[in-house]
């Protein structure tokens, strides 16, 4: 039992929710990792969270001063409520109000990615910054911006949906209901659909990529594409090599709109492809509009673990004004 | 001669340079055009600038509180020096402290679009809004953003650059130098540039747009493409659809990046396309994230003249922090 302030950070994930004690310093205390196990519907994933917080709340002398809970899902800040989480099948859901109500703790709902921005701003590689991009490219493709040291919202706290650029005319169709989204391209999803639509046109091509899931096309996920184009195989390498001209691409945009100083590439994808923060890099520096060259910084994100609970929390304790 | 409070707004164009004494509620006082005749040089035309200004000074009863000065160019602010204007072809000019020295009166220098917008905020179509995104099709295509009341101006003063956002994996050539940017699909020059390479492939099927210009491939311009397409004509009309289904594919990139609460069109081509409010108003209303459906609101820019001028001698004073 600690006496000092904390806040609590969560990360409501599509397949995990971690739980995080958030010192002031942007330390993770106590953890906990529980599966969501989404499947099971709101009511009793919720009643789970409302548990694993009870819990943390007891175990510490002190409550939280503040719960910051990032969630992967497009949230109407002004109302805090969570409009839509895609991957949770959560819809227009009072989330923010409904752990304020149970624990009267001031509670703050946010992107994921936007926390995850907050938090590599504020402790990560994003450090001193005043205009800084995010990019996390996984599964999906998520955003977030700062803008003279402030997270941009928008309007009605929706703003940050970079993957959500469109980047090419009648490109394929995205998850979000539009075609050509740079995530329709790039994010994980869509390299393992590339893979599974190319094989099913021609097994032979696909020979690779299939003998890491034993034949099973419907196995194939972004991992297994990105091994094979390591290992030099074309199909591979031709899906990858377009998804890096589509990030490159699309950072040359944001570049151009928003005249940043830094760009921090992250998510299990944007790691992994390689030498992808200097392709993005020289890209600026090549294409970009003459003002923003030699101005912009590409570099990885700092943070492996926990980021999301990290920014969730700091981005509830800034914004609710305490300390 | 009048005493009252006025700011001078300057709009240094390609072709013309317009002069106008701003009142401080945006009224248009005194004003006069004059022709750039940008190939005499810098020299010639910056002479020709300082002795308009020393004239609007010498007939007002009392000097301006400011000068500010719009150009088509991309703009440091942090040291307020233009980069580079490719109209004029003017190239790292320390504009702002030349006019300053020479008159001893607080001057800003700022990108044209980015001055337009601030009018339109203040005094136009965007009055009141706090999340704007404004865009003006004309020859090229130029942008500017209002977050939170703020003019977006980015790390070093460059950001807003709305027309060089790529939509186009390995699209076509854009005077930036790089591919697929928005301006290079439906800025005029890419209008009249698709026009001619059509034409040159087969020559019948520019019949139409060559009988306005006295089959004189040269003179083809986006305004010749524009009256052929109203008129039906096939070849003007898949060149401009696909300038429409370009910006409306932008416009909804913009909404889910930024979240604005209102888009302003402008600019001589963005006015002329037919119904383009309304085609980004759809479109955004159907494909943007669902968190911004019903948010946003589309609409032309009300001013007609001088918003240039307007907006860069508001800035001025507003930013100088003046009266």
């Amino acid at each position: 039992m600690t006496r000092k302030n904390w806040n609590l950070g969560i990360d409501i994930g599509g397949t995990k929710t971690f739980f995080a004690q958030i010192w002031e310093n942007g330390n993770i205390g106590n953890k906990k990792k529980i599966e969501t196990k989404a499947s099971r519907g709101f009511d009793a994933v919720f009643k789970e969270i409302l548990s694993e917080i009870q819990q943390f709340i007891e175990q510490a002398a002190l409550p939280p001063q503040s719960i910051g809970l990032g969630i992967a899902g497009q949230i109407i800040q002004n109302d805090s409520y969570l409009k839509r989480a895609p991957n949770l099948d959560w819809n227009n859901i009072p989330l923010q109000k409904m752990v304020y109500e149970r624990f009267n703790i001031p509670t703050l709902i946010i992107n994921d990615v936007r926390a995850a921005t907050w938090g590599e701003w504020k402790y990560g590689a994003g450090k001193e910054v005043s205009d800084l991009i995010c990019i996390m490219v996984g599964t999906g493709i998520g955003g977030g911006i700062i803008v003279q040291n402030k997270l941009l919202t928008g309007f009605s706290g929706a703003a940050g949906e970079l993957g959500h650029f469109p980047i090419e005319l009648a490109g394929p169709l995205c998850s979000c209901g539009n075609r050509g989204c740079l995530e329709a391209i790039a994010g994980g999803w869509a390299l393992a659909r590339q893979a599974k639509e190319a094989i099913v046109k021609d097994r032979s091509s696909g020979k690779k990529i299939l003998s890491y899931v034993q034949d099973n096309l419907e196995r194939i996920s972004a991992k297994e594409v990105l091994i094979a184009a390591q290992d030099g195989d074309p199909l591979a390498l031709q899906i990858s090599t377009k998804a890096e001209e589509a990030i490159v691409s699309a950072c040359i945009g944001f570049t151009n709109v928003f005249n940043p100083s830094r760009i921090l590439m992250g998510g299990s994808l944007g790691l992994a492809l390689p030498n992808l923060c200097e392709k993005i890099q020289q890209g600026i520096n090549h294409l970009s509009m003459d003002a923003n060259r030699g101005i912009v910084q590409v570099m990885p994100t700092a943070f492996k673990e926990g980021v999301v609970a990290i920014g969730a929390a700091s981005y509830a304790m800034d914004k609710l004004s305490i300390s």
